[in-house]
């Protein structure tokens, strides 16, 4: 976990921060192991995706360095926006230190004052064990399974599931 | 269920059909009670939402009226989009006669012959009864339920469930 010492600091990203984004998202999404999104996704369409309304994005900075980002959006338009979804990614180079947990935390957070009333994850790849198991710390649960929804790049087939926690 | 006399056929939407769906669109979402788009969703964002790439809209005719439409789309990007999805709307004028039940059929035939692998509905309202048992019937079992993740317009926070079946 994070500890005050390793100054990890959350804050809302600036158009500028994509430079720092940018090789996180193309890192993650060429793993092919956890995101739907197309392992040659472009850099204009991960900028639109992350980015752009209704997308508002934060990113975790260590020593200077931005080491992880994350998306807070309306999980469906309408009568369906007071459910709010988020995604994130952690720099590969620093796993293990937290900041995907340090992220969950501040989006809960972060939700919560933008008026959403529960936080819903449509695409956890369930063979992502860690993250299944970080996201239930922070009091999500699994809600549905799909089965093989997701190609994983190594294991084929994979179910998805869907979790939730209010707010 | 639609018989032979009834001549109802169900076929890709040209651009010209959209004058026949905008009064179905706005029929069903106005209502509240079923799709999460907002009910004063404007014309021009309902037909980017059921014309447009990568929404491959058809329409069920009868009579040489516009009664029902559907839309087919991936459910996914990239390592998803093996996964299609669809939402279905008929007219409030011609419910009762098969016309979700023939669209539902069809659809399956549709995505097959796209490629699709298997079909998820994302945002099934738990209290639109009879929808659920008809795509029941259709195959599809019900994978997950997210707690409140519906504002109806009579019955305040509803449950949402996720429906698949495999094609």
């Amino acid at each position: 976990m994070i500890s005050e010492e390793s100054e990890l600091s959350i804050r809302p990203a600036q158009a500028r921060d994509f430079a720092g984004i940018w090789p996180i998202f193309r890192a993650v999404v060429a793993a092919g192991d956890a995101y739907a999104y197309a392992p040659e996704t472009s850099m204009a369409e991960a900028r639109r995706l992350w980015m752009e309304p209704p997308a508002v994005p934060f990113v975790a900075v260590q020593d200077g360095r931005i080491v992880g980002t994350y998306a807070l959006r309306p999980n469906q338009p309408g009568l369906g926006d007071h459910v709010g979804n988020c995604g994130y990614m952690t720099h590969p180079d620093a796993r293990g230190r937290g900041v995907g947990g340090a992220m969950c935390a501040h989006s809960l957070v972060a939700a919560r004052e933008r008026g959403y009333t529960a936080l819903q994850f449509n695409f956890v790849v369930a063979s992502n064990e860690t993250a299944v198991r970080l996201w239930q710390r922070h009091g999500f649960a699994v809600v549905g399974r799909v089965p093989g929804a997701f190609r994983h790049r190594l294991l084929g087939p994979i179910d998805v599931l869907i979790m939730h926690r209010a707010l």
